[in-house]
């Protein structure tokens, strides 16, 4: 066995290239009779690489400059434009939040000691829960350690705990909340994305007094399209539905105050819950719900996810607050970062690169096939030192893979808008990709020109 | 609705004194037929306030100082000595993982900007991982963002991706782990906790070729005891069955170089998954599995909370990694922190107060009754400026109910250990609590001497 950090590192680095078998080895000292557990999964693994379905992580170090959206790689050795980040509001050199870290940091330690229940918690878990739930005119909010365990945890356990409960689920709902319904083992219906007559005929089939949840997202991470909020909310009260609203790929952005999509619409009070990161435009860590004052005190009091673990540090919940509190009043970062976002659909439809027409700043550039998605993210680093992942099945479907653009107000700057799309350009012509034509064709929005007409 | 963080806290504060009826309002602008969501979370909630287990969470802000376990309460604005830390080692106020994340935050920012597929990662999460695949002497690791998301989601994916693999789970196995197991929805067989004949049993009932997991931890949270690693590996090997073993309450603390439990018995090899957390005496945030290669790689691949979540930002990695390596090498806090669990357990047996045999740092007194735990708790902050918390059902069984005690570096004063013990004593007489005999006569080992056999 390897024990040795260089060695496992050059082994690391050869993943993907050795043959098959060379990985499947037998079990220790088992006898032959046993199950072959690293086989079972090398077979996994090898399913996806015959798909071209396969992750490889790659090295990307982001550097504090005023230059732009700069990373190096540590095995290139060299500096790279960044265009996929979900560091959207360029929050992450924020002097406000580095400094908050820093003093949190010199004031309490760096450990947070336990869990929230046992250790008890520094008071900016409180101030941050209540800069949260004011932000989004809720009673209460909770703070989770990531927005993937907020959707999960809240729930399997709002399953759990309303015995007969179906949850209507958004067909392109995140991972985190497919997770979190089928681990609450409640019934499940799924309407079709963003569809409201499916929703409402699923919907019907139920009497108005049994318990139902309408799970689904305000900015779908992946399309980057914006839910019909209002009429979800109506159609909810109607039916006796409790509406859960995930915000993460808004809150920040849109909304005065950032408050989210439902805020911007001035639909805020019709939505029962809404989940967040503090991950993406805030540049923190962890996640939340805000609810009403009961709803919040039930998953505190029942959440696995919360109790059972030990919770952030107080400096992590330190930058949250201050980045919140920030993005409350200042709308800089905001206006930034839509200008970028409408200089890059500009380009783009200039050139005749296909993408999914919406309304937000995601601009998901349709590739169409997971090998070419690998090779276009391949040549990017390699002869244009720009980085930007492709996204493959599962996270989106067959025939859609994509390259999913996030412009953050670094990205004004003419010249790394230039050379990014001459270089798509380039590999556009290389890998003779489809144009608008094929998408249109398809029966996809392409490349209509954004307004942003939700936004404050 | 409330929407001012004021009204918000003084609601907060009343939690809990405000009969069952004005909690349970009328829900928005439904019609009367409607469910009554808020209605059923306050029920729940009033379910455990009507058993004595309803949670409340403390507010203790730990300071940096240098003359013990020192934190403040906001609310009652006083100095109180902290017993119930997992910041087991003092690793808090270690200014090597303070410089660290100084020095990561002015370099790279605050943030890792997204999930490590999508965003990449920063050197540090690959040094991290070598650093703590070598501690464990194992081919790979791969970091989480908890230990909870660590075993919660490596279990459900391996049971998804093993057909037919039957989970052996240790009776007081931790809610992480049920929760994976759960929510992989395979075969799951409980076996009495620490008992190698009731496993042995259970596993002889399937075909040694059907795949098997062992899922138990080295030493117990709440009861402090310790696995038989050797002889469930033995079983395991003699049963085909992959072993998962959960280090979290040891990794730092016991073997050379805190490596855990397994390593200082000298099993390591014999393992073949150990999970750990981060958060404890490493004193940073996060989790992590490591194992084999192909193992790693699997999880790497297929794991939900893994993929479909932010990373966590780079200086608190940094922190971690400072954290692990400072441990590899220094002794000093390990022995500080037994030199004050021996004190502390020999007081606690002069003055007649019950705790729980075993061999580690976790001192487990037992109070038996969740309603006297709640008052000695609270007794403890008003009387005599000391914050230990209750543990009650779910998290221990009834009739176990207890105060679970982990003395730190920082507990060696003897001020401070006497003020603690002498505060026991007065509230066994106030609460005419049980000693020893009691606990025996049920069947308990309590009060043996702890002489730490498997630490170096
Ligand atoms: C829609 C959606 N919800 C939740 C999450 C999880 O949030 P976090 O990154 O804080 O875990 C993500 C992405 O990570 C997401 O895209
Ligand atoms: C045995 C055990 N495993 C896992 C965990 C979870 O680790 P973390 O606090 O890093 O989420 C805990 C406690 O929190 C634990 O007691």
């Amino acid at each position: 066995m390897l024990s040795c950090a260089n060695s496992i590192r050059a082994q690391r680095s050869r993943i993907g290239t050795l043959p098959f078998q060379q990985f499947v080895k037998s079990f220790g000292s088992e006898s032959k009779t046993s199950f072959n557990y690293d086989g079972a999964f090398q077979g996994e693994i090898q399913k996806r690489k015959d798909t071209s379905t396969y992750r490889v992580l790659s090295n990307i170090n982001h550097v504090i400059n005023d230059q732009g959206p700069k990373a190096f790689t540590n095995d290139h050795d060299k500096v790279i434009d960044v265009w996929c980040s979900n560091d959207y509001l360029g929050m992450r050199m924020n002097k406000e939040i580095s400094n908050a870290i820093h003093s949190f940091v010199d004031r309490y330690g760096v450990s947070s000691t336990g869990s929230r229940n046992i250790a008890g918690h520094n008071q900016v878990f409180v101030d941050l829960e209540n800069s949260l739930a004011k932000l989004h005119q809720k009673e209460a909010c909770l703070v989770f350690n990531s927005g993937y365990v907020a959707n999960d945890t809240t729930l399997a356990t709002l399953a759990q705990k309303l015995p007969g409960c179906i949850f209507f689920s958004d067909a392109l709902n995140h991972a985190s909340m497919i997770q979190g319904i089928r681990n609450g083992k409640a019934a499940k219906v799924i309407f079709k994305h963003n569809d409201l007559q499916d929703l409402e005929a699923k919907l019907a089939k139920y009497p108005k007094t049994s318990p139902k949840i309408i799970a689904f997202e305000s900015i779908y991470s992946m399309n980057g399209d914006i839910a019909p909020i209002e009429s979800i909310c109506k159609l909810a009260k109607q039916y006796g539905a409790l509406t859960y609203l995930d915000e993460v790929h808004a809150v920040g952005m849109y909304g005065e105050q950032g408050a989210g999509v439902a805020a911007a619409l001035n639909v805020s009070d019709q939505v029962d819950i809404i989940t967040g990161s503090l991950a993406k435009s805030y540049s923190a860590t962890g996640g939340y719900a805000v609810g009403s004052f009961a709803f919040v005190d039930f998953i505190r009091s029942f959440c696995p996810g919360f109790i059972y673990t030990s919770s952030l540090p107080p400096h992590d919940i330190a930058a949250a607050l201050t980045s919140v509190e920030y993005l409350k009043t200042s709308n800089k970062e905001r206006a930034l970062q839509k200008s970028a976002v409408r200089k890059l659909k500009d380009a783009l439809t200039d050139s005749g690169i296909p993408f999914l027409s919406n309304q937000s700043h995601i601009v998901p550039i349709m590739v169409g096939h997971p090998e070419y998605g690998r090779l276009i993210s391949r040549d990017l680093i390699t002869d244009y030192n720009i980085y930007l992942h492709h996204i493959n099945y599962p996270t989106v479907a067959k025939g859609t893979e994509r390259l999913r653009v996030t412009p953050t107000p670094l990205h004004n700057d003419e010249a790394i808008l230039n050379h990014f799309v001459t270089a798509l350009k380039e590999l556009w012509k290389k890998y003779d990709l489809q144009g608008l034509d094929y998408w249109k064709a398809n029966g996809f929005s392409v490349n209509e020109p954004c307004q942003f007409p939700l936004v404050a």
